[in-house]
């Protein structure tokens, strides 16, 4: 059973105790110690707050101080574990500073509710984060950005309907998918905004009797500002993680599509890109398989984090203000969607690193089509009215008499001849660097 | 039939056509009527464009100008619609002005797409929706927070785990949805930076071998920048509307939970506010009812538009880029969405002019132990450790001694005695400029 | 202002009212006229039921019959309409009997509330359309099954990880979806038997004090057994649009993954089916192309179809029991998408009557890699173990002196030689047997 | 690196290999070990079918089928694990095998491919599942009918619109829910349906040309019958999980509200029931505090339930027909929320064994309106037409005139006086027993 430190004597059966906290604590603690650190950061912004306001004394704070801070290299190092029995990352936190410093221990959470305890961690949790996210985007972004470059003489079949369309380029392609990462990034920033607020001193939501400078709490955990309003700041669980899950979501639905892509042009029908042996993969019965299944699952881990928000929204909805045991569930919720899109980030980077194009694909006869467009255009150059010349081509087409006009001229902003990745790359930078 | 203008000449049986047009075109057409205004000032800016570039002569330029100037008062005055038979908002237009004005009219279409005119008029159309949904979202936050002013001295129970807590105050109440506003408002941030930007230009997805000046168009139309990588500009169809719809949902989760607890707390075992006679309902059978409707129906509209964005995200997702037929159905997903937020938000506000708030509600004795947590600080306050103090009242609370502290001294920023409602305002209206 | 008929007499101002009115009905009655008949129907089977309890004489009762039977005959003859300021069909109903039949017609509504009235028709009305959705799924299931016979001999690749994998074929593909047709009809009559159940005499969702006979109005109305507790009578509003919904979805997931793939095959890629061009659509710029716009389009209602589910989730979720306003929105929820399904399988099938299947695919020396299991298992059957055999063809590949086995011999159930479409077909039947 | 059985030589980078292995594996054996049990059998049956038609002799099938069995029995006394670097569950036991008996044991891959064989471990295992699930819900329904007949005669006010309305019953609330469970129970019985057929033989999608008796693997398994279709076969995969998600939402959606009920009625007030100190929990701030801390977890947890199927569509759907490398992640999308389900109705139950219940609650002032409809329907009782009956009540409440009248006679079916809780019983029973 639980060393629960706010327990009241019970003459109860344990094992009841047991079967309860067995269904109410569950795997929570494994999503715990991903606060470890900001737990104890939060402790010590509260603890020397506490301190200014003379609820703790300059030698309790001395104590507090060096324990914390000792307990912060424990968890950096590796060597902090939420022991069995104990239910929650605070408890571990105050039953470790009990054991060694004595009653002082206790002090930390005067003021204080395990609410607004946890919504901090959250928070500093989150925007840590948001921020390690924002730089893997930025990344992928640069690579994009690069293999664009690369590549922006190499032509590929623009499709519409899925149907061969017109002229495109991987020069196109790949800074298309950089340019939506910018469009993602907005998200980002406005779950990054939502997280930046501090809501330590809400208490569980009706605030405290207590002199609390929260202002001074959220300078010492750099927040931009506060949650004022006490029970919003308890609004805003379930919310922040919801916000968070909708700035995921906005990138995994880019890397989704992207993925798409990828395993589409690696069919053998369309033969457009591939990769070396070493990063595909083979089948057990199929000799001749090297199958995409990085790009699968970076697909199919997308596409579970983009169900996320809706998650959340089914798990929050129609609950009325104020706290319940309910928002425990977001961490395993939001968590390792977090983790998944990190991993996610990370390899198709790696896997980019090592992509391999194929050149003069348009020489195939199936394409020829695609400069369609191209010739009516040039009629229209000529003076023709744009749906006469449509029509001229289109019975060329049908007669069987059509010649493509394979010169492309591409030369306005954002096409073929002219990618802009520059003005791309200030646009990305002007929102990325929102999230500090 | 369809009167569709790039039709070919066909053999084939006109009841095939007639099938397909009616399952392809639908009640799309209904959803077109809203784009019309932004379609001609779409059509305005790029002959514009093309006149600047020679495609389009000095004179047929002032022609065209007129007669689109001409069409446009014609909307305004609810004077457009959609023939019978015309498939779409760009058609009827064209059609329009072929007939007044004869062959000039079809040059509207030169180096444009349906696709590129589509995202074009969808973006302005979301840019002024996200204008319009801000203003309504910024009248209800001032009636928010007159409300906690005027109310800021009427306690009311707060809950935790729908458990009676500790004292809360209609001050803290209605300001929280206040401040849960300007969190939501970073996310039609997003929304509206996303769509503020020029896709016209694009073509079908590939761009044109025209010599278009999409920074011209950009200018004229007043978006903040482009949509440079037309592959990309095509990608933001689906992803603006789910930009949208997120931004929506943010602010309908907070109409929805605000809703649940107006319906709560009319419950008559809450009791806590009411609304007069004529803005309730009655039933058929029982005489007594007096019902919530109104709210009742605000939660639910709002409930529905928070299942938008999952519902776009299954229509759009695991899609190759380039553009496909599946993106018509965006809007009969979003439009209405829009729309019933709009309503939603303008009868909240409306409501809450007449909302009745029911004075002494903690004078209940079952309300007295939401003063336990006054108690323990006070014992605190007086040197006992806040671990003791949590025993002793829980002591007294068994052995029915327990006497309420109902003296509140809450100070500290956010709290009942502290509403920071000008720091609430300032901070939702540093947010809220974002959007012109 | 509507014409409520339990509307108590109301000093208030007039525009609250319509303002309300306007807010609360919305669109509402466009949803209602599609129960008009099923609410007759409804009405006869009580007002019967109320004669033989004694609350409505013999005579009364005639006159009522006769009269609610001219009201269907009008119905069904589309001379019916909910007037100006009727808040819904029922209040339509009875205000029609009223004026007609003087005070007998308020009679209807004994022992009667609105709230088991909409669930009797909303139960009638899913019950009929889930029988409709049967029969259209049947129709599309033997066309499905012709045409695999039909191309039973015709080769196609397949494909795992969407890389070239074996041998499938036109027969196989096609009964896949027909096969695929059978498990969704399970949830159909799942869906069916959770609406067969009479909720009538459920009241407001606790019962009454009068003497009804809920099995006689259960005969009546033709449903397979009652809905017993009331309180669960009222609870199954939300539930079963959800199971309807959810029955839906299943088809709808059949259907767009079917739609995927003609688009992939009619790609210029692929290239393995087309359609007469009458019923592919062009583009307004590229001439040459055939857009497969009416399988694109099924696909993407039948993926907002799939977030049907997820709605009425986010709708009813978190609600007490008891009735609550929320629900009116089920309707516009739901009744769309039944149209939609019904829509799309009529033109799937109607599709399908014109569908060009390409002969001789797999000739392309692409393909050629197909057979390489083929090689493998005539090495096994030659003795070689699977391990030693699948070493020795990837080698062979490897070195480019691989030599394809096409003489394939699939003789096991469910296999290019050995359709087993009868069993198909049985297996099929006996589940769609059980929706009447 | 893994010990991937099906791997070419490579000569490529490790660091590769490693990098791949650990972003495609992933924790993806943690849920592999809960099919050991079912994939043995699997094994057992399908080498069973090869020694029938020749492909293993009958000594090597006496050797492959004692091994077998003592992995079984490994597996059942825990002592089977799926050793680092063996990719999963397949794997681990064919490299088991081939260690203990040699070549022998690299035979049971003979005619089938890791598809058909994770597909028949996956629909053994959710049979027996689903079988579970039912066993459970079957308990809390006959749960729910005894303390149904237990607490009949106990009143409770019901509500509509979260308004007092009329009164209603525990003995109708407690079966209402157990009713409830009878629908639910129908998407069980079309998820095992569709569970319960069997795939195996299907290879990679596309069959095999060994003479494989499917048949007698069907018999063996003990499945009701074959997915014939070898590609529908392939494509039960995710939709069988899905289906299984949609069974597990059914309930999860009645859990979730009857946990609503349960706390809203704890709280305080409305005070309707309890439970004893040890099954609720405490604050650490508020020593009053007696949360209800399970109901708000089996709520969350059977939220997250319902938002399966939705994440499963994400993933699964727009991708063509054949295997994907996505589908490997539905069982970290599926298997905890199984589990999940199963723990909230085993400590569902487990609660409402010590469920304390409130006496003479309607005996509050407040509750008096509730029996306004019992006035009304004396007044039509006795003559007077309800519309006017009506009216006269209303008049009475409005003059403060009104008398309740509290002698409830309510007979008819599933109303207070008349539970029918045996026809309850045998409506459920006769779904139920379909899945055995």
């Amino acid at each position: 059973m639980g060393n629960k430190i706010w327990q009241k004597k019970s003459t109860e059966n344990l094992d009841h105790a047991a079967i309860i906290e067995k269904f109410t604590v569950g795997n929570d603690t494994d999503f715990d110690m991903l606060l470890a650190e900001f737990d104890v950061l939060g402790s010590l912004a509260h603890t020397k707050m506490l301190n200014s306001i003379g609820l703790i004394s300059d030698e309790e704070w001395i104590i507090l101080e060096k324990e914390l801070n000792t307990i912060l290299g424990e968890i950096e190092l590796g060597k902090f574990q939420i022991e069995e029995g104990i239910e929650d990352i605070h408890s571990q936190i105050e039953f470790m500073l009990t054991q060694r410093i004595g009653e002082i221990g206790k002090k930390i959470h005067s003021g204080r509710s395990r609410n607004d305890q946890v919504l901090t961690d959250l928070k500093l949790f989150l925007k840590h984060e948001l921020g390690e996210v924002a730089q893997l985007t930025t990344n992928l972004f640069e690579q994009l950005i690069a293999l664009s470059d690369q590549y922006k003489k190499v032509l590929l079949p623009g499709y519409t309907h899925l149907q061969i369309a017109m002229p495109s380029s991987f020069g196109l392609w790949f800074s298309a998918y950089a340019e939506a990462l910018t469009d993602d990034m907005e998200f980002l920033v406005a779950a990054y905004n939502v997280t930046n607020k501090n809501p330590l001193g809400s208490g569980a939501g009706y605030g405290s009797s207590f002199p609390l400078n929260r202002k001074m709490t959220t300078e010492l955990l750099n927040f931009a500002d506060l949650n004022y309003n006490v029970v919003y700041a308890q609004m805003t669980r379930g919310k922040s993680e919801k916000a968070v899950a909708v700035a995921l979501s906005s990138i995994a639905a880019t890397l989704s599509k992207f993925s798409y892509d990828v395993c589409l042009y690696m069919n053998q029908n369309f033969g457009f890109l591939s990769f070396p042996d070493s990063l595909t993969t083979g089948s057990s019965i199929m000799p001749h398989k090297k199958n995409p299944d990085v790009f699968e699952l970076i697909r199919a881990k997308c596409n579970r984090i983009q169900a996320i928000p809706n998650e959340l929204a089914l798990l929050t909805n129609n609950l009325p203000s104020g706290y319940h045991r309910d928002w425990q569930l977001t961490k395993e919720c939001l968590f390792p969607g977090i983790e998944a899109l990190k991993d996610c980030l990370s390899i198709c980077q790696f896997m980019l690193n090592h992509i391999i194009i194929k050149d003069n694909i348009l020489d195939d006869e199936k394409y020829k089509y695609l400069f369609s467009v191209e010739n009516v255009n040039q009629e229209v150059l000529n003076g023709m009215s744009f749906r006469e010349a449509y029509k001229k081509i289109g019975l060329e087409i049908e007669n069987n008499t059509y010649e493509p006009e394979t010169n492309l001229h591409h030369t306005h902003e954002g096409s073929i001849g002219n990618l802009c990745l520059d003005e791309i790359k200030s646009a990305f930078y002007a929102v990325r660097s929102k999230v500090v």
